[in-house]
């Protein structure tokens, strides 16, 4: 066992440390100073709404996975039979075992969510009772806290897929069973499908219910009864700060779980074609080339780790640079990390392979560097778009002064921009990874035809790259509910103006960090999901020539192109990109319902309960939990039908080519959507606070602060970009991943 | 000379035909009574700002054109060498030709749109005084003024292709000269990518004109000076009034202009694949192939004319229902006329080629219905999505009762719910004409693979039945703006109320107009894109045979697809699909940068005249006519330079298969962005019409129209709605034009 073979075993140590780091980190945060008895009230209450919504989310989610598990393993076990399916193995085995991979993923991703949402309600009362005493202490509180879920979402994706290849053979003695290591990425696809399944439902189910409460109480408090926004006569603030973190932790938490295992098996996939290179040129070590992917992200762990302890600054510090400072300490050991592993397990024998004679690690090593670069480009493109310091936030804070109706417009202007900036550099991104692949010169002959594989490899090594610094991103993300719940705590409990200074500060922060995340998470997604492209390829070219061999199938009928001019791709093409309007309409307008349903119940409340409004009456904040669970729950059912049911659709009408054009073509819509619609609510956002913060003035210099009608039309904004970026947003993300790997899974039923 | 030679006869005498009805249809409006002194005192001034706009953009657009006409000839004759050019010409005759043909292309786009604006700056005023007697009178004026607009389109449209066509030897003695026939159509392209040159300026310049003015002088006026809209005292609302017909008459003029231009020239290349065709099997007529297209569009012209005598109707009568029944008679004549031309120019010398035993014609007569089917799907949706009596309207009524916000979200979720039954639609209409087409059994053989054409124009055929009806729709269109205006001018002359009331109901059927006609307009760009795009890539094909031909390109690498799992097409889409976005932040930015000005002048007038306000003095209404002109002016340049840019800077960079991917979805992106943009701001518009006429209520049954919080909050989405379905919408549609025409045009340039 060489040192390529023994550095595999990084994978399950890093997963375990990770975990055991994490319990490390929640043991300290628990144990943090609690506040006074009032905070701790809110606290509880907060806890145990979010405990209600969890618990019954997660039934509802549990009980469709296992559904869903039953008809993928139905479907397969029919389908797949000797000449369709990509492995040795077929028919009922297969059919279970992508059963059990989806459940084990669904199981994973779920896990996740709920961890996850379990130590923010736990650390927002500490990080408000830090707040009493000092800034630094509140940040890495609520940092620790978000690393926490950072943690453990990535070490149990990684745990997961490499559990879940070893239980298929995928370690098996190479000597022995090559094809079992070659087929053992084909089985996994089950879990990436899984893992997107409760993705989505979590995604949906958490942005409807946080939107819906938060446009519900404020509707129902503010516009209606006319008492402040947070105030705790109003039944559904509680839900509002319950929302924070079903929607954001858990949601954001299974989003990117998704996007590090789908990215892991697609990227593996693609392993398992140079795996076969290396094996007919006798190269050392040649299932490196599949474990490469979670050895990467072993070492992306590590990085975090080291990095959780630079996380601290001065009190008079912005707290924005006390994360960065962590940020970029993960993202320089990550580079480290990527090299090493690069030149250790990409040999191909010789240092000559690539282009100007150096080494294929080399070429590669440089793609990875690509990907980390381009995490970092997307942290501060978001930052530009969304802070207060630079030109968009501050064109919408002053189109407010001419009312709604300005702000509408010039945020949505800013929202279209954005795709201009993400899409080039997406673009550079890809086109780079590929062109630095391609020199690595890793070639396969097929039929005659020599092709240049590095390429896509190359984009599948700056992807990896890309998601190193995952858990970190995960942690800042994190970070936003805990501290917004920290500052509805303070607030609610009316702490401290010193207290409160500190948690306003770290909230806008947190605006900050929800919004970066989404933006790593839109350009890994597209990253990800050009690899899954590759993959479906892969695999349906797999299932074709088998049927060639078999006599089934015409020679030459490979799917070689998918090709835009035939008019079933192209419209399968515009169904894909209609798709992620038609889901964001449907994701939008659940949560108008669902907030219907708080304001008839907080109505009630107002009127068969008079003590409420001079306080001698305790609102049944319980009750408006409860039924907001209720409602989103409901809500989210028919987007999420459509976004699986439309790709099986269009697969069994139109076939195989037709749907691998929906997928593209389908993911660059829900790519761009999601950057308008995140990037838009996100300035919306910070332009209001940009107002608040008493940075607009008027001709004659004077403030324009709140109570303004500039500060009511940036409210209306605000509003607006309310379910945009924190409901059909984010659940596009999951979409995207969605079709990839629904597309994946059930190929053998699009042939044609 | 038999019967299917002597029918293209039909095509110049059609043409001619039309211009004379127009030049009698004018005739007939110009003598009509013209009202009050009053009246006419307002219409003057409306006359003259729309002159004075016309002026300042046609010169600017003209200096452009010219501009153009001479880089793309220089560009021709240095790419376009022998071994390039796609025709028996090449070099510098091929440039000269080239640049010939962008210049009658731009001139025809030009004429189109002044005399249409002419017309309408004229039948204002008479619909207007007709309207003080008679509302049936009223729509005859105001319909035979738009008609005058749509049959100068349409017939410059056909005049100025067959003229260059014939120019250009496509009526060339068959015997002699058939390589001159079948290239003639690929000569004429120059002539497409003119007329969208001119129609992306004429579109921006008076989209922009148009809501600057709008969205300016309301909140100059209503919101500053808290004076009524429409108040004579301030000096925007003429230049709102002039907006009206300078961005919906001009614009959509040019719009369908380039529309039905690009559609022929594109059916025409796809006529010369199946004249080949007809040749080599000694087909009669094989020409007829190439010339069908104009004769369709020829019948057509005289189904509208026959049409035109059926717009009477009952005084009581619901407007709406007078114009739908000339259309239901445009649409039935033109199914009658697309019998006769199929079954007399599509002659495959026998009757059983196509399936069934049926000949060739019949398919693709059912292929043209059901383009006729598609055009009348989308009048109906449209109405649907827009007008007050159906769910989506109704719905953001109702959301406004809890303010802006909810009204914007609830619009917003309606525009993106509207591209699911565009997309549906569209993609039945290519599918199943496509289907029709392959029934007709005409193959082609190249290289021992035998490929079926007949599908692809099968979708040309249903593109040309659709644009059939193009004059009557233009006449509705342009509808909208007269009937606006005479609203407008009854309003300015306190007029009486029975004349006002009558132009109150037309003016809200013209809205249904005008959205009807952007429906109608992006469906056929979606058809006609289809059909470019297949001449995009013949025209690429024909070059590169050639130069494998001379030797000095590899065999067997034609453009066989368009490869979506490519990195390059790949970053190609993704690239196409943002320019929508982009091109549309900046259309909806350079509202907002020109409205500024006006609200600049208007507050100095407001200051500097202090006996405006007092009706002492006159405002000066041709300075803010200018100062919106030339802020609107200048704020096309960008957006118009970045669409013309990016399809040429992608295409150089990244290759000629790469820009027919960005071409594809870049088409697939506008269209579903322009549909989102046009029919949210069509029902935001009609749901603040929807409560002004009283129809929402709230709990306890009280009516809540103007001057409520409901009716404010409808006002915002109405404003926000104007930059969204009158610039960046209908530009969008011209967007996706120009992407087809100018890299049909510019191919030779991209070829690697």
């Amino acid at each position: 066992m060489d040192i390529a073979d023994s550095i595999q075993l990084i994978i399950p140590v890093a997963g375990i440390a990770a975990v055991l780091f994490a319990l490390w980190l929640a043991r300290g945060v628990l144990a943090a100073d609690q506040g006074t008895p009032a905070m701790q009230d809110v606290a509880g209450t907060i806890y145990e709404g979010a405990v209600a919504f969890i618990r019954r989310q997660y039934t509802t989610i549990g009980i469709l996975a296992i559904g869903g598990a039953v008809v993928i393993g139905l479907v397969i076990a029919i389908v797949e039979g000797p000449t369709v399916a990509d492995t040795d193995i077929y028919g009922t085995e297969l059919g279970i075992k992508t059963g059990l991979a989806f459940l084990v993923g669904a199981i994973c991703s779920m896990a996740s969510g709920i961890i996850g949402m379990f130590i923010s309600v736990k650390a927002n009362l500490r990080t408000a009772a830090a707040a009493r005493s000092s800034l630094v202490r509140a940040v890495q509180v609520a940092m620790r806290g978000g690393a926490v879920s950072g943690f453990l979402v990535v070490a149990l994706s990684l745990l997961g897929v490499w559990g879940i290849f070893a239980a298929f053979g995928g370690l098996s003695d190479m000597a022995n069973s090559a094809q079992a290591v070659h087929d053992a990425p084909f089985l996994i696809v089950g879990f990436g499908f899984g893992a997107s399944f409760v993705a989505l439902f979590a995604q949906l189910g958490g942005g409807i219910y946080t939107k819906a409460a938060d446009v519900g109480s404020d509707l129902v408090g503010k516009v209606e009864a006319g008492i402040p926004e947070d105030d705790p006569r109003n039944a559904g603030v509680i839900a509002d700060l319950v929302g924070d973190n079903v929607g954001d932790c858990a949601g954001r938490g299974a989003d990117l779980f998704e996007s590090t295992a789908a990215e892991n098996i697609g990227a593996m996939i693609l392993g398992a074609a140079v795996f076969t290179i290396a094996q007919a040129n006798g190269w050392p070590n040649p299932e490196a080339w599949i474990f490469f992917p979670l050895v990467v992200r072993a070492f992306g762990l590590f990085a975090t780790m080291v990095a959780m302890f630079f996380i601290r600054g001065r009190e008079d510090e912005n707290p924005m640079n006390i994360l960065n400072r962590g940020y970029w300490v993960t993202t320089a050991l990550s580079v480290v990390g990527l090299a090493v592993t690069t030149y250790v397990m990409m040999n191909t024998g010789t240092d000559t392979t690539g282009a100007n004679g150096l080494p294929a690690w080399v070429w590669f090593f440089l793609a990875g560097v690509v990907g980390l670069a381009t995490s970092v480009a997307f942290v501060y493109i978001t930052q530009y778009y969304t802070a207060g310091t630079f030109r968009p936030v501050r064109e919408i804070a002053e189109a407010s002064k001419t009312g709604p109706a300005t702000n509408i417009i010039s945020g949505t202007a800013v929202g279209f921009e954005t795709t201009f900036v993400t899409a080039i550099t997406i673009g550079i991104a890809l086109i780079a990874s590929h062109w630095l692949g391609e020199r690595a010169g890793i070639t396969s002959t097929v039929d005659g035809v020599t092709r240049n594989v590095g390429g896509i490899f190359g984009t599948a090594v700056a992807t990896m790259g890309m998601l190193m610094t995952t858990a970190y991103i995960l942690a800042m993300d994190t970070f936003g509910p805990i501290t917004d719940n920290a500052g509805g705590i303070a607030e609610f409990a009316k702490a401290e103006a010193g207290a409160r200074e500190i948690t306003d500060r770290l909230d806008a922060v947190g605006n900050t960090t929800k919004a970066l995340t989404k933006g790593y998470a839109i350009a890994s997604a597209s990253l990800a999901a050009f690899l899954l492209f590759s993959a479906y390829i892969d695999k349906v070219n797999l299932i074709l020539q088998r049927q060639i061999d078999a006599g089934t199938r015409a020679a030459g009928t490979l799917l070689e192109s998918v090709n835009l001019a035939d008019v079933g791709v192209f419209v399968a093409a515009l169904i894909g990109a209609m798709l992620a309007y038609f889901f964001s309409s449907l994701a939008i307008r659940a949560v108008g319902v669902a907030a219907q349903a708080i304001i008839v119940e907080v109505r009630r409340q107002f009127r068969e309960m008079p003590g409420i409004m001079d306080y001698s009456q305790r609102p049944d904040y319980a009750r408006v939990v409860d039924i907001t669970t209720r409602a989103a729950l409901r809500q989210m059912i028919l987007p999420g039908v459509v976004a699986v049911a439309t790709p099986i659709a269009v697969g069994v009408l139109l076939g195989h080519e037709a749907v691998a054009g929906m997928l593209m073509v389908g993911t660059i819509a829900g790519v761009l959507l999601a950057t308008v619609l995140n990037n838009g609510g996100g300035a919306w956002d910070n332009a209001k606070k940009y107002i608040e913060s008493g940075h607009l003035k008027d001709a004659e210099g004077n403030v324009l602060g709140k109570r303004t009608d500039a500060h009511a039309a940036a409210v209306v904004g605000d509003t607006v970009g309310d379910p945009f970026k924190d409901t059909a947003g984010p659940s596009l993300h999951v979409l995207v991943k969605l079709l990839a790997t629904i597309t994946l899974v059930l190929a053998p039923l699009f042939i044609r």
